[in-house]
């Protein structure tokens, strides 16, 4: 993610997300409401975001979840009286936390710490954590899966930046890296978290079935910008086999996929899957700003593999092909989803 | 504190702390091994850090901490299998947190997370923390007192940017706040610590007696920093009542002044106060070293009030005053030290 505040930066680029949140709200309240089950409430109520960034979208997450819960031992059969909230908001060690601390919210009622770390292992001392919180992260996988950057390989994914849907060999590839790290990621939670604790997961997702002809999805818009990575390529801006060997580190599974792979997990219980409308679509819908968002995310795996030169060229090219686009154009084609899944920790 | 890692940086410029704590450890550890008392050991076993900077003197010390610990309860008699630390890194909101995470020790055997804010106010929970540490920063302050800016009072600081031995009214106003400050410092740590643990205490400190005709120490030397801002004034680099308005927002104690503050703290102990004589200076034997170590930990707050282009000129005039006198020019002559307290936390 771009770090900072500025134009190109994740924070001024990331109204997506929060659409997905307004969404998943009541689901939360909800499911806090009526399936989070602590036993023996302690003092101490810990709550973790995995994968915050610079926390503009955390902040709010955090603040409905502690409310909820607030609201949900107010109850006079429970007392709450000295209840204080720790919350550990998580991302990967390079994260920029100095703009997320510099960014939280005044007088907020709760202890707030960082936890700097890859979230597919330990990152909390055991049965200690109440709620887990991780939205739009997920689909990141811990590396691109060796086979499609392998020329050798049946799954070598040449001329494409991410698996699409005609090379059932890449996609296979990925999703296997998927499910792997979606396993990580619940059996470190597992031992983290304490019996009758919820889970709240927002996980990009696409449908079972869509139309290519009339519809598009987000992996098969970064596909468009991949293919203007090989135009560029193609005019001589740098060798093909660059493109070639570019692939990018994430996954977003069908909804039969994520329920198959949560429900092996032997700690947890599925309370709720939801499938929500792509309920961040409306904020993007200008060509501009879906150029802005997708340049906040991937600016700078890009830059890294074909330097920061191309950068301007690339999303430039990019904002022609999506208007000439008769399917690309139109915001309303994209049948992306955002799966909302809530988890139970089982008692042990 | 300069951030980064850049020749001024407070990371390339802090051995001066790091002598402090080569000289604590044994002290650390016997009191571990004696008077840390904590009854019903939990799995998690909490250390914080109070003004940890970028890390850099933090990370030994917390390893001196978690051996010392685990040693003392690698006892046959106690269990400690699944003892897990968690240390929670702690300084203001615009420390350069990143740094620190960036520099963390590959391989650390505890759970890390930085808690951004105040430490005079309440940063972690309540009975959560078992050992709190904290080295070269109860000093600071958390502001400057009022009279001595105000040109009306008795205790104004004209031409000088702090206490000098000879300014009484100026001198009582920064003990006043000092101690003030102390106290909110152990309120609040009253009330995170768990009854039985443990805070050990490195405070810059000032002999109780000593001769300004042949010795000085750290605030006089400043003082003598400040008298090239006075000349740079006088030669018209900007108006004089700019040096009557800047004052250093610390204080060094006596050894006296410090433990009578803390015996009057109803919910700690004094368990060990030692008078470490000066242990870091041999780490300062040059002027360049010196004038590194000054300008790493001072250049911010000058170049807020003064703007930055005054400060190389500032530093050069600095080290030829250093270099010219016949008593600032040997650290042999520098007579501070540091007071390393143990406190533990009373039984309720």
């Amino acid at each position: 993610m771009n770090a900072g505040d500025g134009p190109h930066s994740y924070v001024q680029n990331s109204s997506y997300q929060r659409g997905v949140l307004d969404v998943a709200k009541p689901v939360i309240e909800e499911e806090i409401a009526t399936k989070l089950d602590i036993k023996n409430l302690p003092n101490r109520f810990c709550i973790a975001d995995f994968g915050c960034s610079t926390g503009h979208n955390s902040f709010p997450a955090i603040q409905i979840i502690t409310e909820a819960i607030n609201q949900k031992y107010k109850s006079p059969k429970i007392t709450s009286e000295n209840l204080e909230f720790s919350v550990f908001f998580n991302d990967v060690i390079t994260n920029d936390f100095d703009t997320l601390f510099r960014s939280l919210p005044p007088n907020i009622h709760y202890h707030a710490a960082a936890v700097p770390g890859d979230f597919h292992g330990r990152l909390l001392p055991e049965y200690s954590l109440h709620f887990a919180y991780s939205s739009w992260s997920l689909q990141w996988l811990t590396a691109v899966p060796e086979a499609v950057a392998d020329s050798g390989s049946p799954a070598w994914n040449k001329g494409k930046i991410l698996y699409s849907r005609d090379r059932k060999e890449v996609c296979d590839a990925y999703l296997d890296q998927f499910e792997k790290d979606i396993e990580l990621f619940l059996e470190s939670r597992a031992v983290e978290m304490v019996s009758g604790g919820l889970m709240a997961l927002s996980v990009p997702a696409v449908p079972d079935f869509w139309n290519p002809e009339s519809e598009y999805t987000i992996p098969s818009d970064v596909n468009l910008l991949g293919s203007c990575l090989l135009d560029m390529a193609r005019k001589g801006r740098f060798n093909e086999a660059k493109v070639d060997s570019f692939n990018l580190p994430y996954y977003f599974p069908t909804p039969e996929q994520l329920k198959t792979i949560l429900n092996k997990n032997q700690s947890f219980t599925i309370e709720r899957l939801e499938i929500l409308n792509n309920p961040g679509k409306h904020t993007l819908t200008t060509i501009n700003a879906r150029a802005a968002f997708f340049r906040a995310v991937h600016e700078r795996l890009i830059t890294d593999h074909f330097g920061s030169e191309i950068i301007d060229e690339l999303f430039e090219l990019y904002m022609n092909k999506l208007a000439a686009s008769p399917v690309f154009v139109h915001p309303d084609n994209d049948k992306s989803t955002v799966i909302l899944a809530v988890l139970k920790r089982k008692h042990n």
